[in-house]
């Protein structure tokens, strides 16, 4: 029996959960929350090194054999510390996502994310390391988090804030458009409706998902789903509640943990 | 000569700041914005309670007469403390925010601020100290400060996301309503616009300047004015690009400062 473990700095790794369970049925996973200390996007590299490593740690010590990054944030900045501390593969949704934004054949790509990540350019530097040439267009969405966060994903109010936010991508006449936000997937009917059918919505947390999918190889037909466990650094009823709206399920097995740091 | 210290997780204390330099314009003023830890809103109390410590000791070195706490976290959990280390007046915003709502002779009383905030209850306990048996209508608005961060004061989006949160405290009838977060004042036209005539709004900003004002008494006809000296935990440009629309002018003299812990 084999285990993934996911963390992320608060609830939006759980879209990454919520393909990654579909996709993988029968496999346990145990997701880590690190809601005491978000966000991590405003936070310098060498905090964020050692926040994602103590994540890691704690998954580790809960006996996983593949650790998913599914957070921006600490995909940009940790993934080679945490190669290099763990000897278990290692996914994270930058490379995964660019890599799924690059094979659409698209000549023009805008990326949109938080203001750290769009800051931090990792997706345009992932995108123009796979194909040098590649137009990339970013833009930052600070309000599709806390928009999300209030629940109000199929909206009027977050429609217009998207039409205002994705104007210039529009005019660029980008073909794909990467959600460089775990927490974007819950706007990807939004989004399509307001780019229109001839752009691709490129969801990095489902290609996360397909990636450690693909890693894990062909899985024994299961006729049980795998078992899931909850950590959060900090177990705040509000957390629970929209964490239960970003999986479309029950949390039932959720547990406060202290990181002892 | 005399000086004032005023200190928030970032910079939305800047809001009380300015009407503190309006109103005494010929007093120095240290201003620290501790942008490296927010949001407090998220953390526990006795963290909070330490993180106001350190910051109101880091103000006390730097010589000052007056504390004023411009973040309604810490006024909510750390006035006690503050006043229990420090022998020099201490005023926060909740407090007098109340005051000025009570005493503004309304009979039901809206008080909008963030979901921590709200969720504390510090306005309405406060009010009802003050005056019992108030009505208090409470309501918490999570989309105001990243619309303001985003520099929508007045814009049809942030006017359409207050006519949603503030429909049941139209439907209730309130006399005055409070802006119980230092975002807020840059939101008071379009509040204003959007609850009606009838109401009043109550800026705990202005407030606790005015607060601070009496308690300094009658001042010499001053000719110049005071100096201002601003320190942030975390230097982001963003924060000084944000605090300069909060101010309405130029942050001449910003210091990084680490305050040790």
């Amino acid at each position: 029996m084999q285990k993934i473990g996911v963390f992320d700095s608060g609830i939006g790794g759980l879209t990454v959960l919520k393909d990654l369970m579909r996709l993988l049925p029968g496999v346990d996973m145990v997701y880590l929350g690190d809601s005491a200390r978000l966000p991590y996007g405003t936070k310098s590299s060498k905090t964020i090194v050692r926040y994602s490593l103590q994540c890691a740690r704690f998954l580790v010590s809960k006996g996983i054999d593949m650790l998913v990054v599914a957070c921006n944030t600490a995909s940009a900045h940790s993934i080679a510390a945490l190669k290099d501390e763990f000897h278990i593969p290692v996914v994270g949704v930058i490379a995964t996502g660019a890599a799924a934004a690059a094979a659409t054949g698209a000549a023009t790509v805008g990326v949109i994310g938080t203001s750290s990540t769009i800051r931090s350019g990792a997706y345009e530097k992932a995108l123009l390391d796979l194909k040098p040439g590649l137009k990339v267009v970013s833009a930052a969405c600070p309000l599709f988090v806390p928009l999300v966060e209030e629940g109000w994903f199929d909206d009027r109010i977050t429609e217009q804030v998207a039409a205002r936010y994705l104007a210039g991508m529009r005019a660029q006449e980008i073909e794909a458009l990467l959600l460089g936000c775990t927490h974007y997937p819950l706007l990807k009917g939004l989004l399509g409706r307001v780019m229109g059918d001839t752009v691709t919505i490129v969801d990095s947390a489902y290609y996360t998902a397909l990636a450690v999918k693909e890693l894990f190889g062909e899985q024994p037909a299961c006729h049980k789903g795998g078992d899931v466990v909850y950590y959060l650094t900090d177990l705040n009823p509000r957390f629970v509640e929209l964490g239960e709206i970003f999986l479309g399920h029950e949390m039932t097995h959720v547990y406060e943990v202290d990181l002892g740091v």
